[in-house]
């Protein structure tokens, strides 16, 4: 085999109440990069579509190249590869758009290369994309984008994750508005320290968070969609933030807040048509604010990242 | 009826992960508490016994005329009553003695005024109590010791406890060393601020925590009994605490820590026999250092505060 396709999809991090530690895969969109052994020995990205010309073909600067170059040094290799990445997610959209590129081509490459590590352990080469990306290795974005469902990071170092258990039922809206954040930029805003209250706060929400997945309880996913860290100092970046929160809540949201920096935000719902309504009562507020966007709805896939045959 | 005992059981706050937010109710030991109806208005304290006379009997400052205090105000009574307190778990030991009489006083109370409110809406009046005893109104010990099992606070504005779910296997192992910490003291030792770093580790074990709880995965339970926050302050107020922690592990414990401010130390296990094993170990260290202690070990109960024929 010299070439083959991965899919990743689109993301959601924090969910309000897990700043750096939550995260979800979506239905779609999401990236897909195609993995080519080369002849020559260095890794190259030789297209990148979708991106509108936004994105670096410079192998250091782009996140596809740069999973890939640290997980051919975990195999001690030095095998050439071509990388092909088709964006169908927007950038900056706090969809986890660097992730899903990253999570794609470590996918792709580890198959490609017959490394076979479970997709698990290709988390730690994602997360080198994302330092470069935005500054952070953080991993509540390429996590899910990797594994599917909802996932917890439990301790960066060690690095554990979990995929915490949900109800069959539970779906999401998200609503991506026209608005570009730059993740560094949003990541400094949230303060460096917190105090006794705001961290024994999270603390609480995060905990019933994953409680109410685990028992089914959507009144108490409602209560702990909370966030005490983030979205307080993020907030102001996105024009009627609180009116979209709102806005979703009075729509029969159980859960509501910020998808990873913004500006998308994301909606719980215990069915489609229900999701599907939130969404529609959330772009109506960007709607009167003249800001297009556009709705994804779907259940919480189980599967993240996943190999593809291209059109 | 002009009179009633209840009891209510000894407690272990914030199970490492959750600091001010965790609580576990202990089969025992207890203290229980009678309420009189009186001919007088007030609220009088007749009788103390197993304290050493070391409680005092002002109602101003006694827990459980506080918290009866609190309830009547609620309940816009004037009743006087007299209460008798027959402590059965030490002071000062990190095993929530405070909120026990606290909780089977305004238990108590509650049943002998027909005032039948839930025992879930008794947690405020007996948080005021703990707000005389060391300065700060916490749930994490009165919300376990009225309702049983273990007991998370999502949110103190608005009040909100979750019983959360656990395993039917789960087994404690608490050893109360001779020695005496003061609450308020050992709350001043934790810091007012804490670090991005502390702050996102923190919620990751929180969540963890109720994860492994609710899926009844112990291997997680073990490596998410972690606490960025108080612990690591607290930890130099016990002689050899980590190595009783590490002799707790080492007997097989599934997770290990300090029982509310100390110095009881808390581990777990998914046996009864495991849990002694655990319990001897721990005390095993103490005793090297020429430190009495004592040891309890048993499931952890479902119920809290009740109604009991005194002998």
């Amino acid at each position: 085999m010299n070439k083959l396709s991965y899919f990743a999809p689109a993301t959601a991090a924090n969910l309000a109440a897990g700043f750096e530690i939550f995260g979800m895969a979506l239905e779609g969109p999401g990236d897909i990069v195609t993995i080519e052994k080369a002849s020559h020995n260095s890794i190259e990205v030789i297209s990148i579509s979708g991106d509108r010309g936004k994105l670096p073909s410079d192998p250091k600067k782009n996140t596809a190249a740069v999973a890939v170059s640290f997980l051919l040094k975990h195999l001690n290799l030095d095998q050439g590869l071509n990388i092909s990445i088709e964006k169908h997610l927007p950038l900056c959209s706090g969809m986890g758009s660097s992730a899903a590129s990253a999570a794609a081509a470590v996918a792709a490459a580890n198959e490609l290369l017959e490394a076979n590590l479970p997709l698990r352990e290709l988390v730690p080469f994602a997360m080198e994309a994302e330092r470069v990306a935005c500054g952070s290795a953080h991993a509540d974005n390429v996590a899910p984008s990797l594994l599917g469902g909802i996932t917890l990071i439990r301790s960066y170092y060690p690095l554990d994750i979990i995929n915490l258990p949900f109800p069959e039922n539970l779906h999401y809206a998200l609503v991506n508005p026209n608005i570009e954040i730059d993740t560094k930029s949003a990541r400094a805003l949230v303060p460096q320290k917190f105090s006794q209250q705001q961290t024994v706060s999270q603390t609480g929400n995060a905990a019933a968070f994953v409680t109410a997945l685990a028992t089914g309880n959507y009144e108490l996913l409602k209560s702990s969609c909370e966030d005490f860290l983030a979205e307080p100092y993020r907030a102001s970046l996105i024009a009627g933030f609180s009116l979209v929160k709102q806005a979703a809540l009075d729509a029969g949201a159980t859960g509501a807040g910020l998808s990873g920096s913004g500006p998308s935000m994301f909606a719980f719902s215990d069915s489609l048509s229900g999701a599907k309504k939130c969404a529609d009562a959330m772009q109506e507020i960007f709607q009167k604010q003249q800001i297009q966007s556009k709705q994804y709805v779907s259940k919480i896939p189980k599967a993240g990242a996943r190999k593809i045959t291209p059109k």
